[in-house]
């Protein structure tokens, strides 16, 4: 099993193609897309990609985010800083040694990547667990979208290609997946929006930010999502009981 | 002192531009040039380096291979393969390591990168003492020159950088201590009693110490203890407003 590499709203389709040589040159070949702003099929995305085509015959796009990552338990987001938010940070190094130890114990594991020149945003960021920065020299950061995939596939390659690295255990349970937590979060924030929490309307967005990012960034578990939706039904229960 | 990365006989200034960028990335900024196709200097390399074009503004020209690495001691060459010749194969890892350790010994070193098709010449080999293989997939090999010098520099940046262990960046707040996970278990353990989410009495034990220990296992923040806590008093005004 290999990572996702998910490109997010990516502009131009020539940097659709660069990105998949990138992780052809590293063994990869699962890529999704997010909303490529010049649809799909893209010519020039092909063109580019010369040999690596077959990777972007079996491209799957989501119109989403959220859909894209949907059936992943461990998601990464490259970008140069959290931009407000509490979140793990990792190298490239660091987060492939992890990623290809949680691959073998049986996880699904997506890299996001963000468009071209603003890069993810923070709604983005937000249902990543961690951070990928890539140590550049603060004075200079240039990298280009196929440079990061680049960088990243290559960390992924020299992970893999070394030593079987351990196992991670989980008691009893597994880990909750990208689309339990994005449900996890929906009910949280519908029923806190009923409870009058985000307010004032102002603070609303950043407040539902917030929350959403919380979820995310927790290394929850399929009983904890459970256990954390039944407290809410709970208490909604005992309010309409009067 | 840094490692001079040398490009043989470049073809498109373009790319002597983008590798400019690939080396700035990594705080590198010792190019020298063998024999440009399109002579020197070249608009086209300014064009394309952008802010890394001081670096191409100190770059130094050679006539030929020999004259670029005279005052040097190491000498890598990075090829895909020797070609018949015997040679040391390192990894870009490998070898930055070894360039690390060198220079820190009073040693020149520097990297030799071939003209973008052909890549270099036996004669250009023959003069390093070792050869850089990036491990690239055998069935697609498909890196270009700025690709290469990127990650190169990458390595070179991994080797010389502190070692960078994950870092948690943190949002206006820090991590939650013990007293506050404490708190925030005993203000939900006793709102779900009153709810009566802890059914039946048989369980209720159970069920407590499961939500106890979701706490204390996750990393929450203060921030997080202060949301939750937040979230649960925004439900109990809720009920009570009726």
């Amino acid at each position: 099993m290999q990572p996702y590499f998910v490109l997010v709203r990516p502009q131009m389709g020539e940097n659709i193609g660069a990105a998949a040589r990138a992780m052809a040159n590293f063994g990869l070949n699962r890529m999704r897309i997010v909303d490529p702003r010049d649809g799909w099929p893209n010519p020039k995305a092909v063109a580019m990609a010369s040999g690596a085509g077959r990777l972007l015959d079996g491209a799957q796009i989501a119109a989403g985010t959220a859909d894209a990552i949907a059936d992943c338990t461990a998601v990464y987001a490259t970008t140069a800083r959290a931009r407000g938010l509490t979140k793990r940070v990792l190298t490239p190094e660091a987060a492939m040694a992890e990623a290809t130890a949680r691959i073998a114990g049986g996880e699904r594991v997506a890299v996001l990547f963000g468009p071209e020149r603003a890069g993810l945003e923070n709604d983005d960021i937000a249902r990543a667990e961690a951070i990928i920065s890539v140590p550049v020299d603060p004075d200079f950061p240039s990298l280009n979208l196929a440079q990061c995939v680049l960088l990243t596939a290559y960390e992924w390659r020299r992970q893999t290609a070394e030593s079987q690295p351990e196992r991670m255990e989980f008691a009893r349970t597994e880990p909750a997946s990208a689309v339990e937590i994005e449900k996890l979060g929906d009910h949280y924030e519908k029923v806190m929006d009923e409870a009058g929490f985000f307010f004032p309307a102002t603070k609303a967005d950043g407040m539902k930010l917030v929350m959403r990012n919380m979820w995310a960034r927790l290394p929850l578990t399929r009983a904890d999502v459970q256990l954390l939706h039944g407290v809410l039904r709970q208490l909604v229960r005992w309010k309409d009981r009067g």
